[in-house]
């Protein structure tokens, strides 16, 4: 019995060109994508590495560490954040979750897989946690690892303590990692300055990279940790030793430790030179702007941003309140079928109550903003006509 | 203290166009490469939709099976192998793993890494495993699961009798899980007549999409073991059951389970579509008769197959004795430098040993057969001369 090939596969590839203005991907740039056709190289070729040499640097600029393991993981954003716990966490660890959304929740997924005590700290609904609460779970649970989310994207709630909760988690000899995948390059990240342990990021959200492969550093401490195991990692494809030693972080020779995808590579090596050309200070102060500018226009036109505090609001994921009456599908469907824009409903404890719009990359301009709102408007606007009385 | 921006990432990036006839990845089509550039997709819009259930379609058909969990993880061909054994394996389970070169011990890797009890049958080297010798192991080691790749890119073994091991893996209710990174389309494979429980293959090498998304497959009875598991999952992001309902192979709603990249979609998409254009049965032949082809010419220059028995060569990655006296590092560099062609030298056991060559994809035609050969030769000659002696 043969299984024939299938019928669909004989029509040619459909790729819309849509504006995307959810929580990411966010849309690549004409060099990131013209740099993904670029002839495949092999895994352990010279040039391959030369490429991985080049991305590690800009890592470590964006990061802005010096942590002799920082590279990739192949493979997307959770990929990161499996990365984290699948190294840091032994049997029986106790785990210290912050939650101000969804992510904290999707990092517990992980940490009681590898055998992790998971324990929380939530933040009331679209706040931030400040360091009280947070010092006061560090006194209840005693964590050997905290993590939060920087910016939270289900929420859109930012996290600005992070220098704080660095010094905490030092006095409680706790490791600290930051999911930063929807607030980097839209807000300061100073890994070394703050104390992080470890971070990882998103390559599809400011960067503007295809997703499929995730920048990630861990500090000295975090790999002392890891090498005094007394447990394997339980991971062979996310084991940041042997990750590191493909991406040259130890002495000695590189090792094959899988196939690196050298598509993924060019389009992140790209988005980080855009991001160097541009300035790294240039391009946060350019995503602030523009995510004032559209909470400036959310208020004229009569909505109301999610999180009530301006400072606890992150510029590249905005959480906008769904008005009452009105269906958030109709509206995100409205917006998709006539602009081709993408403009997001909530997710988690968001799912149903808000519009999620992302301001990332090469959509982080006056002109993408205002383009979104007028549109956000006209999308609300229709979606309050009945169907019947429409023509 | 702030980390410059690498002064690197100022160059403009330099790929070179180079023919990839080593183990993989291979050369990706030009249809391929262009389809790499088109716009980036959210990972939860209907279209991208659309393109995973087309790649299913067709994975389907390179598997020749009917699973309905037949979909792609997204990482490289490790990421496959790891899906399959955090998966099907609990603590203290007894995985037998068949080693005709490095993959078994790779393998191992994994399998120690979520508490799997190792054992192991090893072929004599240069050979496959017979049906008696593997025989001979299940009654000894009374396996849960039993690990064989199809072709061991290492030492470029073919594994024939893989109808007859799923008989035995049935008879002693083990679960079957196979390998075919490196030999799919190279050679026949028939995941449901044989009785297989669990495949994967690799997206860069007879396929030529690029790397970072990999095909997997799990039978009916793979999944009731899973749902039947007594302990978590320890992965996330392999997690067959959560990959699946992103996937769409199981009833109720596509769930987000992670960004899934749609550049690599787009090039896993093209490249299926072109296999099936071809006729999966004439890209089987034409990738047999190059390698048929490449050992008869092997044997006119001079040289010697790793592998004595015809019926036992992969046609896919050949291995090549390195003659006696030869540097096999100086062959592939001069090919290397010369020519921008990859010979490849050997891997694990063949380390030293071997030159490796693959025949994948756009790289399984007559004319690349003779430039390699040509090539080779050129090279193996010029490496005898002693350094002074040249100009």
């Amino acid at each position: 019995m043969e299984v024939p090939p299938p019928e669909e596969l004989m029509h040619p590839l459909y790729v819309p060109n849509k504006t995307l203005m959810g929580p990411g991907p966010s849309n690549g740039s004409q060099r990131v994508l013209d740099s993904l056709s670029n002839p495949i190289l092999g895994h352990m070729h010279k040039e391959c590495f030369q490429i991985m040499d080049e991305i590690k640097a800009g890592v470590k600029h964006i990061f802005q560490t010096e942590n002799v393991v920082t590279m990739c993981v192949s493979g997307s954003g959770h990929a990161g954040m499996e990365t984290a716990f699948v190294n840091l966490v032994e049997d029986g660890d106790i785990v210290l979750l912050a939650c101000t959304g969804l992510w904290g929740h999707r990092a517990a997924e992980m940490v009681k897989r590898v055998n992790g005590d998971v324990r929380y700290v939530e933040s009331r609904f679209g706040r931030s946690l400040s360091i009280k609460e947070i010092e006061f779970a560090f006194e209840g649970h005693k964590p050997q690892v905290f993590f939060i989310a920087q910016g939270d994207s289900s929420t859109g709630i930012l996290q600005q303590n992070l220098k704080e909760i660095g010094e905490l988690c030092e006095k409680y000899n706790c490791l600290f990692v930051v999911d930063t995948v929807a607030s980097l390059g839209g807000t300061e990240f100073l890994m070394d300055a703050w104390k992080v342990d470890m971070a990882y990021t998103g390559s599809q959200k400011v960067l503007g990279a295809p997703p499929g492969i995730t920048p990630v550093s861990f500090s000295d401490r975090a790999i002392a940790r890891i090498k005094a195991r007394k447990t394997y990692v339980k991971s062979y494809y996310f084991d940041a030793l042997l990750v590191g030693q493909y991406w040259n972080c130890f002495d000695g020779p590189r090792i094959y430790h899988h196939t690196i995808s050298s598509t993924l590579l060019y389009g992140l090596r790209e988005a980080l030179a855009q991001f160097c050309t541009m300035g790294r200070k240039n391009v946060i102060r350019r995503h602030q702007e523009c995510s004032h500018r559209l909470q400036c226009g959310v208020e004229e036109i009569g909505l109301e941003m999610l999180v009530p505090k301006a400072n606890d609001r992150l510029p590249t994921v905005n959480t906008i309140k769904v008005p009452v009456g009105v269906d958030w599908r109709k509206v995100s469907d409205y917006a998709m079928r006539k602009y081709k824009l993408e403009i997001s409903g909530g997710l988690g404890p968001t799912a149903e109550q808000v519009f999620r719009i992302g301001l990332m990359g090469e959509n982080a301009t006056y002109e993408r903003v205002d383009l979104v709102l007028n549109i956000l408007h006209e999308a609300i606007q229709s979606s309050k006509i009945p169907e019947k009385s429409k023509i």
